[in-house]
């Protein structure tokens, strides 16, 4: 098979990045290792910043987001039992965010790609990017049992924190850099209406929980756990109790209890290589970066990346100019070290750790009461969220 | 010997307040355990908010302040080999900050003490604060070789982080909250006129490094060293080449080079003492908490609890009305947690570390890109470094 640009993966960076390309003419393939059920029912993030919506609706996947998404005007910060509420528009010239589920987005991705092209193989493990400083790097992959190559002009490497893409990469190209925190997060999916309107991060001496949602009918709740949790001891009483206390205020307020659907627990952890991009091979996403999940980043700066991408490799086909190509990685990494940051303060804003002591206790309780208590720092947490300028 | 307020301590604290008491008719008496000499050469900290040259004026010491401070309108952030300038008035309606050494601010007060009175003894080593549970505490002290005591309505507790008046508070009295860095200052007073107009904040792989100024004629500055290093390991050449090491940037600069004058090693620690009254015994200033000096907090927060504990003092004689004294803590503690936050952050965002590794020194070339590079992020800065709003 030959193509201009090999897709290693099939999430919503692979999938945007092939409607992005299709939609300017230009030839791809994606190979995407599991199933159609499998990446269509993956529960990952919801927090679409207003680039994100924009870069969909750009793909032609906007439809069923403007019908079913959630427009946020804000976030509540809860703490000491108290209700603060960041207001988005008023502090940053109008912003919101969007609330709908990365499964979805895939859903929508999905349907398109096989409606009109181009090509999306599922089932296909990559296993080799051969002669990537090449004109003609090849994807060596297996499909319905059988191993074969893609020859492209490009190859994309967007398959997730735990694909092959970075491995392809000789010892001694780029750097990485890692952070793990000593905590992880049990998800829950809920049968019930969310208990709020908007997202809630809670901070309490018990440890952070978020409640979040899905849709008017399906609540998505966070609880800050120990490292190495299993599931298994927290039945959905005990997390429901747990989340009541941490979600506990002075006032009237009820935590809506449910059928629990759906539980897991995710490590929380940052990583960054550095370049992206190695000869003809582009990371984007996961695949580069990982940030923990608490400041909503991930999905969002995969986007972005392929963004960065779907324009430089469009602007080389048109004019022949591979300006935005030659700098994708630095165009990309500014940004994803800020998101980096941001992540990592909201993370250490709103989890309590074991080996901190009372004086980070307040500190931390301090940079809450500046958050809640002033324009000007609202407003920088504000902008974070909702998303910085896009690369280009 | 009787009087109103005793006030242990006389530094910036304790003469500030003795000045607004005496200039609001309440008696007091100042207990100062070393010489006057000792006091008026101190080398300590001297950037002033707005609010502590406001206090200054009320205090009647805005004279020679107004004729040999300078008013600065921003601070240079270097990091990269880069300058960055933040502009403070711009960014926060107009405020600025006075550079003006804390040394000068005593002998001020000093000099207008001796003029007007209340009194003040030097030489007058406070032993001990008696039942400041009581209506009338007394404070037992030395002076020229005598025990006397000093019989009070209320006793100010002005006398620093290694006074005696925090040691009364009866075990169980509160709580204390502490920090320590694992680097310190080491601080140089140089006859050369400063390299530069304002305050330069340098963070480079070698450690941080702060340019100032106590005149258009003599320099400040500091350099990040280890905990417990030793002034003498450090001959005037190696200091000056290793500040022009951290200052250097890409482009003309140069570090202007004088005979040093003073050499002083600091630790970089934090503490609070919670709360900050016991009965009629009050804690202003150092005496209560301490504060890295990257943020230049510790003498303008003194100056803010001066300012309540005068007012609350003031209301009590003139109305009888004790609710100010009677939140003196609370009033003063939700400030001084913002600037220790503050402080802990410019601390962390400098500063060099042996346990950081590459991901801790790009999430803090991302901290300060974003701070130099959105204005939100640099008036969050600006806000806290001229100076949050006064409890009162």
């Amino acid at each position: 098979m030959r193509t201009t640009v090999g897709i290693i993966g099939g999430g919503p960076a692979g999938l945007l990045l092939a409607r992005l390309l299709h939609r300017a003419g230009i030839d791809c393939v994606v190979l995407e290792s599991r199933s159609r059920e499998y990446v269509e029912h993956r529960q990952r993030a919801g927090m679409l910043e207003q680039g994100t919506v924009d870069a969909l609706h750009e793909a032609g996947a906007g439809e069923r987001l403007d019908a079913e998404g959630l427009v946020h005007h804000g976030i509540e910060l809860r703490f000491d039992r108290e209700r603060h509420r960041v207001d988005f528009p008023s502090l940053t010239g109008g912003r919101t965010v969007t609330i709908y589920a990365q499964t979805e987005i895939v859903k929508d991705l999905v349907a398109l790609q096989l409606a009109e092209g181009p090509p999306l193989l599922f089932g296909a493990e990559a296993l080799a990017v051969e002669k990537p400083e090449s004109a003609s790097p090849v994807v060596r992959f297996r499909h319905e049992g059988r191993e074969r190559t893609l020859t492209c002009d490009w190859v994309a490497g967007c398959d997730g924190f735990h694909g092959i893409s970075r491995d392809v990469l000789p010892a001694g190209a780029g750097r990485s850099y890692a952070r793990s925190y000593p905590y992880a997060w049990l998800g829950v999916l809920a049968e019930v209406a969310p208990s709020c309107e908007e997202l809630i991060y809670a901070r309490s001496e018990r440890g952070f929980a978020l409640h979040s949602m899905r849709s008017p009918s399906v609540s998505r709740l966070y609880l800050q756990v120990p490292e190495g949790t299993d599931v298994r001891d927290w039945p959905d009483d005990r997390i429901w109790d747990e989340l009541a206390a941490r979600f506990a205020v002075d006032g009237d307020w009820t935590l809506q209890r449910g059928p629990v659907t759906a539980k897991s627990v995710t490590p929380m952890r940052a990583f960054v290589h550095e370049p992206m991009r190695h000869g003809r091979l582009l990371l984007a996403g996961d695949a580069a970066h990982i940030v923990p999940p608490t400041g909503a980043k991930g999905l969002n700066l995969a986007v972005s990346d392929v963004r960065v991408l779907a324009r430089g490799l469009e602007e080389l086909h048109r004019t022949g100019d591979s300006r935005i190509l030659d700098h994708y990685s630095e165009l990309c990494l500014r940004r994803v070290w800020q998101a980096v940051r941001f992540s990592d303060d909201m993370t250490r804003m709103l989890h309590t750790r074991a080996d901190e002591d009372a004086f980070d206790h307040r500190t931390q309780l301090a940079r809450l009461r500046r958050i809640t208590g002033s324009r000007d720092a609202a407003a920088e947490l504000a902008a974070n969220y909702t998303g910085l300028p896009l690369p280009l």
